[in-house]
């Protein structure tokens, strides 16, 4: 009995999941979808992101968390029109939560809409949300293996940060038995060590998200 | 429809659970439950705590991962009589799972069953295995603001180990903020910071596990 109703849950969710990539490229705004580990630094990468891209893209933050607005206050400090979902419980987005979200902000002032899931390695994986790329935020202190525990997340994502970077001194953790665990995985995945902390490394990424919104943008109908 | 097969679920965990925590207590094993959010921690602590132990207790271990057996080989290193389950993909540990794994250990032979959970600071707080005691591994690199983002995991826990101390004087975590976090969910957690590197601080957290296991252990009917 168990097993037909995720299938249909998933299914349903895949359906909202189509909707909402047609309003988003509709709008020509491009769709992220962040997920990592809690705390391995999603809401930092935004706040050092959007001031970045902010005098060439307008972007919109949607925050998802089990509780608090804690996050979206910081997006939106960071220049983001921020919407925060709390899932009362749930331990990822999914499509229709991500749906009533794009429907509270102006899509057509936007040309990047950035959504992050729920701090959780796992389930996050199974629900597409309707953006156009995974990015997974792994950090240098959660360890180098955690791509071999976590495959399924890894073999889907389309960018890989390594946050964390300031941390190398400080901790073990071999970045080639990491990267080998990733390229086993996800060969073509676009990869970025650098530290939310210090900045550095941050250009690379910033580089990447400019052109993949440029992408989108072009491509609208 | 969604929701009766969830409390079903849930109800028929619970009755597994209680079966688990019958036999632990049959054979005056103490059993603890370690949660955590991925590379916390979990089993490094382990790997320390074993062999601080050994001399006076038989331990056993109960991996739980996604995938890999790389957990059990670290903690069947330490000393520890191990297990791995893998979930295949689930997101936590159940009391199904854990019982097939008792089955597997020799418990008339041990004072302690430690199961590690899957890395997960959401899915496995809603699954009570038949152990004794929760312990919540948190580490530093996480940040300060967890409490307030995953209570109920915070609340659910007995024991809270505060991990990597030894790299506060490199990221920005107010010690101050997470310990009125934890207290408002749940004032009477034991609670230990300590370095699993560097080994300090392990001390408290061995004298409070070495006492539940006596106290276990002389409650044996």
């Amino acid at each position: 009995m168990r097993i037909p109703v995720v299938e249909r849950i998933t299914k349903a969710n895949d359906q909202v999941a189509e909707l909402n990539r047609e309003l988003l490229n509709r709008h020509g705004v491009l769709g992220l979808n962040i997920l990592a580990s809690p705390g391995a630094g999603k809401t930092t990468l935004i706040e050092k992101t959007v001031p970045r891209l902010k005098e060439r893209f307008r972007i919109g933050v949607v925050e998802g968390d089990i509780a608090t607005n804690m996050d979206a206050e910081r997006t939106s400090a960071a220049g983001a029109v921020s919407v925060q979902i709390n899932t009362g419980g749930s331990c990822h987005l999914d499509a229709s939560m991500v749906r009533d979200a794009l429907n509270q902000i102006p899509l057509d002032e936007l040309d990047l809409v950035i959504v992050e899931n729920v701090g959780n390695l796992i389930c996050p994986a199974a629900f597409d949300l309707g953006t156009h790329h995974n990015v997974l935020v792994a950090s240098i202190p959660e360890g180098d293996d955690k791509p071999y525990k976590y495959p399924r997340t890894y073999r889907g994502v389309d960018a890989l940060i390594i946050n964390k970077t300031d941390l190398l001194p400080h901790v073990d953790f071999d970045l080639d038995k990491f990267k080998r665990g990733v390229e086993i995985l996800n060969e073509r995945v676009a990869s970025f060590p650098l530290s939310c902390r210090t900045g550095e490394g941050l250009e690379p990424w910033i580089d990447w998200l400019g052109e993949q919104i440029r992408r989108t943008a072009a491509a609208k109908p």
